[in-house]
């Protein structure tokens, strides 16, 4: 069992969908993949949040056993986005962005910290990615996410980041135009090029394709009744993964599609829920319960040729 | 081992797509369907061709195979398709479509072929798969394919149709004009409702996911470098999957999930070649090389949470 370093938005979410609405909930990227990661290990969250942010959600993040000293309090206020989902719920429609205090979020890794040996850097803007892995020694797994705006204002910045990276987690847009590769799997492999040895590639309902050195891996999305909220799958999913891989403290093929799955798994359970709710709520049993499904689903038998 | 009956349109197809095109070559859903199912068990094919059908052609179907007995010359033209895709090769644009005597096509099940046990109407007119289906005597399994086109002008028939059928090919779309149901997996147990107990959606490149009774199963697509024409690949998949199961001539929950597996696997090389160019040439080494990467690709393994 190793630890988790996790640097990424935490932020308040006004969430409309079909099936509701919340006026503010706790979420965006360092929220959803701490709260995933620390199912599996210990977690140590990077983040910044105003004078109005709420102990009591502080309070739930430490009583998950995720370790929020590295979470700075600044004057100002919290990082808030307001947003809606059509009937698809593919799109995550904006209304109001108040980035706060963390417009000028500077993270700061300090102590024994620097020495986590899986780091998880979500989407935020690469000159502090960039700035964390340079605070961080000689960590053994770096993962990053990112997003359609970095690569479309920052591209040069994010291509030196991902030279230190370890895998990247992309979507099939975000591929596009990162490499320029209209095919997905002619993509993954030019984005392996540029730093990052493994690549997956989220594919929302359609699961996550994992490209490797020399091999390839789709685990497909669990299959679900309904779905109320997909905020945070993502975050979700990247969480899990790097949490499932700190608690095996092992880099392998199997390691890393066991990984991919645990992702999947625990990201199924986020958008059953609105914000939070369903994520902060799970636990070890409801995830067992929903894996045997899973493999019944997933299972690919021998066939005779 | 068993037989399987197909009746579905022979025609020939013009066909260009972003990596080349040809004038004329031998198309639809007959055709893949039979040449798929061909790999697997004997298949009686059911259809009508016109006077400038060419020899060549129908020696080729029998090379294969093929009982040809029941495919009938009429006066007048062969079926004529003419088409284009785009860059993303997701939608057939028509060109041209000329019916020939395919606007007269009466099938005729005479002798012992009203007895063979696996029967797959393909995507024609649902009267006519009506017909077929009066004609035949207890059939074992019945596989229903259609389109948009049915669903929109013959709803009614189609719905008779549907009452004698055990197992529906659709695609997403057809499901939900179908079922008026949104959710894909609320739509295939709508469908289930209308008469059959499995029910086939056809992913594209995101695979087959296969609705039994009280089980789900999801076969991913092959991952393929490349693509140049996806005509047929629906419906070489249907074929190879009544073709497995004919084989197999026992139909149970290992042998439809491993007929869907077998269904992916030789529609991936329908869409490597133009027409039915590859999958004309396709023998059981390149099937089973194919099968061994496919299983590394898509293998769940057991997850420790």
């Amino acid at each position: 069992m190793s630890e988790v370093l996790i640097v990424g938005s935490v932020a308040y979410d006004g969430l409309k969908t079909p099936y509701g609405s919340v006026p503010r909930t706790l979420g965006w990227a360092g929220t959803y993949s701490s709260l995933a990661a620390c199912l599996f290990a210990p977690v140590r969250m990077v983040g910044v949040v105003g004078d109005d942010f709420k102990e009591a959600d502080l309070k739930m993040l430490r009583r998950k056993g995720i370790n929020t000293d590295l979470v700075t309090r600044e004057k100002g206020k919290t990082f808030f986005w307001k947003g809606y989902y059509e009937n698809d719920m593919a799109v995550a429609h904006t209304v109001k962005i108040d980035l706060g205090v963390f417009e000028r979020f500077d993270p700061r890794i300090t102590g024994r910290s620097r020495n986590i040996p899986y780091v998880f850097l979500a989407a935020i803007h690469p000159d502090l990615q960039m700035n964390v892995l340079k605070q961080m020694v000689d960590p053994k797994f770096v993962v990053l996410d990112t997003r359609d705006l970095w690569i479309n204002i920052t591209k040069p910045s994010l291509i030196k980041v991902l030279k230190k990276t370890d895998l990247a987690v992309v979507n099939d847009q975000e591929i596009r135009l990162l490499t320029g590769e209209m095919h997905l799997m002619k993509g993954a492999r030019a984005l392996q090029k540029m730093g990052p040895k493994i690549v997956i590639v989220k594919k929302g309902e359609h699961g996550a394709m994992m490209f490797g050195p020399g091999w390839t891996f789709l685990s497909p999305a669990v299959p679900l009744d309904y779905v109320v909220d997909p905020t945070g799958a993502g975050d979700t999913f990247a969480g899990a993964f790097i949490g499932y891989l700190a608690r095996a403290n092992k880099i392998n093929e199997l390691t890393l599609k066991q990984a991919v799955i645990a992702g999947n798994l625990v990201a199924s359970f986020t958008v059953q829920g609105f914000g939070t709710k369903s994520i902060g709520a799970l636990n070890k049993a409801k995830l067992k319960k929903r894996s045997v499904e899973y493999h019944k689903f997933a299972s690919i038998p021998k066939v005779n040729l």
